[in-house]
């Protein structure tokens, strides 16, 4: 049975995943990232981890390719580059010291691009040739498909519209500049936000009974399914920010549509009720109801390793 | 010899040119728009130029494809939809009427994806696989090239970057939304922020003496030429809002190149200086340095004709 390695690696744990080609997740291992602050070892380590997850079950099982999907990945270059939350500084070529190991099919590329590779082949956006799919969780991350391929710019470092600056001079962003999309509309984004409005409104709140540093967005979403006005209006302005990140994507590349994936989009209607009524004051009229706003229904625990697996897929499929 | 056709559709005059496979303008025509109230009549009035200007010259010429640029353009459609500067309302099938007169490889698209894909055939862009060049003129058009093809999205209406949102409820644009890219970035938009500039600054300035609505770029370049300090605030300005679509652009796309053009982009470093500064105050660190700015270096009154013939070139080799 022919199967595709598919590995997220993460800034504490990776995860190794063995996919057959209809997107079903056989069997997933885990293992320490911070434990290699090598990088060749760590690799060393995957391989091993491969030929385990390999032997798994009474199948035999042919491996065409292996994906993986990273922060800073270089699809291009085939690297992680200076990646501030993995324990390897500087450029590593990845895949280079990879094929040295295995000589498959081999690509890497950055979470929320495996992400819109996996909701292209195994996902809600099957049928969709023009789409984003924004990952918003601490962060927010994107992965453009157009023409039904993945975008990946001149550097190899297109989609990251977590860094699209919205107010010049706003929020402090971990990227060196101020006011990014992410800074606004993201888990923590979220929180920034309420804590400004808890200063500026006179409201009571139960948000108020919390240490600022320990403000999360559950909290936040369940003070707004209480009907707390602060928690509410936090997720409007939210809303209102990620609507004009949405049109203005419309009006540079016209989608069919936009999947919305990761932690902060399981806050479900809290955040596309309000979404829905920004994207409609400010979408430009030629692109009115010429796009969706969907959720994704990938599972949240295998849609990264379904993403790299379906990057695996992709590059053993150009070999035909 | 082969030859195409480029036609710039315009709001009051309309131009007809005979173009070769270098891009050499051989001949043009111009024909009122105005005087044709009636779609058809004017498509049997350009066949007619056609037909004139085919027999221009001592050579014997092959018609091989006619190519059309004009305001809100449906490249997939081959329409003409809604155009407000245009006499004909409503959903023109222009491409359908056009073809019964001459079975030729035809297509039309916007100016400003004319104008990219003339730039790419035969201008600055010819080595560029993934740039955008952004039409400075009354307004602000773009047209988009990723991987060697223009973009068009899912509507055929992609790169309407003058419609940005840069600043939610900002300034009222002509297309029903506030805040529009192209009410700040354009000949048009340095008025307004001149005017602003005159109303918050209580510098002297030979800005103040001109009516209001009489105010053009040109008195604002030859102020700031002249030293003008509320003058070179309206270019540093304009150049700040420039700079964030840009980076923008870099951030969602990752191009390697932006190529200016049109009436206002001949502001020259007027505009160039400021806006190379705001671009690295505001570039994402990926980003820095993987692009480049330039002016286009194609003559202005045959650009509209060398893009749309370009275009029509695309079309003649997709054939073979």
């Amino acid at each position: 049975m022919d199967v595709s390695i598919g590995i997220d690696i993460g800034g504490t744990n990776s995860s190794v995943g063995l996919v057959d080609r209809e997107g079903n997740v056989l069997k997933t291992q885990r293992i320490s990232t911070t434990r290699y602050p090598v990088a060749e070892e760590f690799i060393r380590a995957l391989d091993y981890q491969i030929t385990d997850i390999l032997k798994h079950g009474s199948e035999e099982y042919v491996l065409k390719g292996i994906g993986v999907g990273a922060p800073n990945a270089n699809y291009h270059r085939g690297t992680i580059e200076n990646a501030p939350n993995l324990p390897w500084k500087g450029i590593i070529p990845f895949k280079d010291i990879f094929q040295t190991y295995r000589n498959v099919p081999f690509a890497l590329t950055n979470d929320a691009n495996a992400a819109a590779i996996g909701e292209k082949m195994f996902g809600i956006a099957k049928n969709f040739e023009n789409f984003v799919i924004l990952t918003l969780g601490t962060g927010l991350g994107s992965g453009i498909i157009l023409n039904g391929e993945l975008l990946y710019g001149h550097t190899g470092f297109a989609g990251e519209m977590g860094h699209l600056i919205m107010i010049p001079g706003g929020r402090e962003c971990g990227c060196g500049q101020q006011g990014c999309l992410e800074t606004y509309v993201s888990a923590t984004g979220i929180c920034r936000t309420a804590v400004e409005l808890l200063a500026k409104r006179k409201a009571d709140s139960p948000l108020r009974k919390f240490k600022i540093e320990e403000l999360t967005s559950k909290h936040i979403s369940d003070a707004a399914e209480q009907g707390d006005s602060i928690a509410l209006e936090a997720f409007d302005k939210t809303a209102e920010m990620l609507a004009l990140a949405i049109v203005n994507t419309m009006v540079f590349a016209s989608l069919e549509a936009v999947v919305l994936f990761g932690g902060f989009a399981r806050s479900g209607d809290l955040l596309m009720e309000p979404l829905k009524k920004w994207v409609d004051k400010y979408v430009l009229v030629f692109f009115r109801d010429t796009f969706e706003i969907i959720f994704s229904t990938v599972t949240e625990d295998h849609a990264a390793i379904l993403g790299a697996s379906a990057l695996a897929w992709k590059e053993v499929a150009k070999l035909k």
